[in-house]
């Protein structure tokens, strides 16, 4: 078996952090790990099970002698650094929206569209974490009945905006205990006892950057080119996973039954759905796990073969991290 | 002009307490305020405007030479007194869900149906918190588009449970930022820093009681019989003000500038639309507000004449306590 030399660029970014995390839980075969950073980090270690790695700058020498360079900054960074791991014989897993659309970039959740890994010329493409989430419980459905369209809401940790956001959450909950303001920096509101829905940038269509990515990496994650989601992302005051409110159409009948049978069986994928005994998927109880969770499945009332139902899943692990290790596992 | 003899009844609840507000604000012309409740807060005071009132327990004479009787305890309580309250010459104004679909009984926002407090019979029933924050917005698009059927999910505030909810939310922040854990009493799990997809309680549909509200609420009150409304509710740790995300499909074509003008112009309801300058309605904004805002509105790109919005609005007002004066203010 072979050992594969590892590169992690934003290593010290909440999803960085959990990239080594998951390779080392995993058992991935590591050869060596070379945690990178902006010049800002660049000098403080980090730990890799019992080792203790120094963070090295990004330069273009990063990806000397790398086999696998997984991607965990801005569409900035990967941009410019991700050619240059190319370049250097890498195969770069680019969590950025940077080439997700890119026809020749394989763009992947491992449960659905593995195959697509094949034709990968050294860049594979991590899907959004929201989009990801929500395609968990979509895919294998679609597969049983095969989808035409879905009406999503999201609640979204603020985790996914990274760890500046977690630090912002917990400082405006402190000063409110105390009576104080906090001035909100990352997000353009206080996110504390509040929610905002406001995810990513706006678009011409009204719609955020980030609600627009369900429709299109759905398109083709799942080979559907005609598939449409029309999605509102809401930033919620959770620290950790994101969840999402589904309502899909179908093309053909649809029943309660049949449905949970599928999800029940698909990979990845938790079925939580006893209301009545108060269980259903939840971020307290998804985050920290690798398996997203879905719940309260029922028949919708204003679709004709319709769904409603319930996701969460830890966006740091599925919506990242663990998806991008998982693209590595494949290679 | 007469002044009016009225009673509260659950005066000390989250709900009671606005009432209070909201008729001093209002200048609603009182003659005498009757606080009532259990025999738990019996002979405790309560602020009127000036005075100090002392809340009496409910009981078969409470409604005694009373014009108007607030109700804003459970279902119960309603069935119990309101009949009480009628034979006594009282109208009820009743916040619970006990009589909202009885087709004797007109429920009413007064900006939509107020026409159909003509009809009552000593009882109007007031809509429930989530739906009349909805409607607000859905109505004026209906009535200028046709509305054929809305995807809705809810963030709602743990006000909408009552004082007591309000409370277990501040504890739990208050333990978590001190690293203890807090026993939720009111809701099955915390909700501080998680979101519950449960308000109300679970029905054989597979929604729950509180989702099926806006689809029966909006027909009874926009006269609608065959609206559809497939809705998810989730419960936010959130003090005050409930917000929807909103997919609603129309008989005719729909363009967002049309929209906007008929939501500028709709009474109750203000637009808060220029999320370019980040601003869009907001539970921390609209609480302590009458007025519903509306905002995010734009062409749903998977309905063929949709439009997609956000509504947020304080439910203890215009949910509640607002709504019930605005239809005390009519008769």
């Amino acid at each position: 078996m072979k050992n594969y030399h590892i590169a992690v660029v934003g290593a010290t970014g909440a999803v960085g952090s959990e990239f080594m995390r998951v390779l080392e839980q995993r058992g991935f075969p590591v050869a060596s790990l070379r945690p990178l950073g902006s010049s800002r980090s660049a000098g403080k270690s980090i730990r890799f099970g019992a080792e203790s790695l120094t963070i090295e700058e990004l330069n273009e020498h990063s990806f000397d002698k790398i086999d696998i360079a997984f991607f965990s900054a801005g569409s900035q960074v990967a941009r410019s650094f991700v050619p240059v791991a190319r370049q250097a014989g890498a195969v770069a897993i680019d969590n950025s929206p940077a080439f997700r659309m890119d026809p020749d970039v394989p763009l992947v959740i491992p449960e659905i569209n593995a195959d697509d890994v094949r034709d990968h010329r050294g860049l594979i493409a991590n899907p959004n974490c929201t989009a990801a989430v929500a395609l968990m419980a979509i895919y294998p459905l679609h597969r049983a009945f095969g989808v035409r369209r879905v009406i999503a809401a999201s609640y979204q940790a603020v985790s996914g905006s990274g760890a500046r956001a977690i630090a912002e959450l917990k400082q405006q909950i402190e000063a409110a205990t105390n009576n104080r303001q906090a001035t909100p920096e990352v997000y353009p509101h206080p996110i504390a006892f509040n929610v905002l829905p406001h995810v990513g940038s706006f678009l011409p269509t009204g719609y955020t950057s980030e609600e627009e990515k369900l429709q299109n990496e759905g398109r083709k994650i799942m080979h559907l080119p005609d598939f449409k989601a029309s999605v509102t992302c809401v930033r919620v005051p959770v620290y950790r996973a994101h969840s999402v409110a589904v309502s899909a159409e179908f093309d053909r009948p649809v029943s309660v039954e049949q449905a949970c049978e599928v999800l029940a069986k698909a990979p990845g994928l938790e079925l939580i759905d006893e209301p009545h005994n108060n269980r259903y998927p939840m971020p307290l109880d998804v985050a920290g796990k690798d398996n997203c969770a879905v719940g309260r499945v029922r028949r919708d009332c204003a679709f004709e073969n319709g769904l409603s139902f319930w996701v969460s899943g830890d966006q740091l692990l599925k919506g990242a991290a663990l998806n991008a290790v998982q693209i590595a596992e494949l290679l």
